[in-house]
């Protein structure tokens, strides 16, 4: 996706080997309109397929699968919570998640309500990397005995294995930018 | 606002004197149809008021404050986080919150370059009830002398003490329903 890219190479920060900073316009400050081209884009990606829910993770995946949504008739957005809340369901579905950006261990947890059997669910998110969150997202599906449609990602870094992980749990992957590799300040795509 | 108020009423769930759970179509699975309703009467009522910018907090107000960005010029939304997470900058503006449901004090935190002297900021949250998370927010906007135009809530506790809180630092507050109390299952709106 031209747009996206042409916007990351502008207002992206690439520190040391791996990471990207994309503060600015995706994941601490949201250009809403550019999110509008990611739905759209999302949408033509995955043309064709029934879908009837989109799981997303928060935070930073919540405004970009609530904007895609209205591309997607409107379908109902859930996102997974990392830390149960005083007011959650103790009936949930959980995943144990570790994420290498952070150096931690973390639960994802849905409520049980909110996935049912037969689902066609559509996972949204910023950033695949590791890809230990989206496999944490489709074990969830898994347990709920939904389907997990496709992952819908924003930006994939391509030297990493997170498509490979769930590729290999026979799932489609959609990643608008693919990050070939950084060098010095310079961002390469795939 | 008559839609929102029907669908608390139909689909929100009253747990001892004072907790409203929506989750099933606010903050945890979304109604994104219901978000753009409720993004329309956020600019109904600020109408006029110049605003270039929403400021919300993670994780129940993405959403809505994504949603609602799209009624008024597609302006960028920042949404303060509560943990200082691995890639963020050390250069912050940061306000002390106690949450009374979570009875958890914590931190939230907003780069400084997405705050900038003038700004004239829309705050929006999900709930308003005891105040605290608006008036964590209020505080990060005077410290980056900008000015906060007023505070958006789709669900005020009004038997709660948040409105007098924000209103005392003379922040206008538009609330889409107002809870006046809970009587057994019922909810009683203002």
């Amino acid at each position: 996706m031209e747009l996206l890219k042409k916007t990351i190479e502008e207002k992206g920060q690439v520190l040391g080997d791996s990471i990207l900073k994309v503060d600015s316009f995706i994941n601490h400050q949201m250009d809403i309109k550019l999110f509008n081209e990611i739905g759209k884009e999302f949408k033509k990606r995955f043309e064709g397929e029934e879908i009837n829910k989109i799981l997303t993770i928060e935070a930073s995946g919540i405004g970009i699968a609530a904007i895609a949504s209205q591309y997607f008739d409107y379908v109902p957005v859930v996102f997974a919570k990392k830390v149960a809340g005083a007011n959650m369901d103790k009936d949930t579905y959980s995943a144990r998640v570790h994420s290498f950006t952070k150096n931690t261990v973390y639960d994802v947890k849905v409520s049980k309500k909110f996935i049912s059997k037969g689902d066609k669910i559509l996972i949204i998110d910023d950033f695949l990397a590791n890809g230990r969150a989206a496999l944490g997202l489709i074990d969830i599906i898994e347990q709920a005995s939904a389907e997990a449609v496709g992952v819908g990602i924003v930006i994939e870094k391509g030297f990493q294995e997170g498509r490979k992980v769930i590729e290999d749990k026979n799932v489609r992957v959609e990643s608008l930018a693919i990050v070939d590799r950084f060098k010095g300040n310079k961002i390469y795509f795939k």
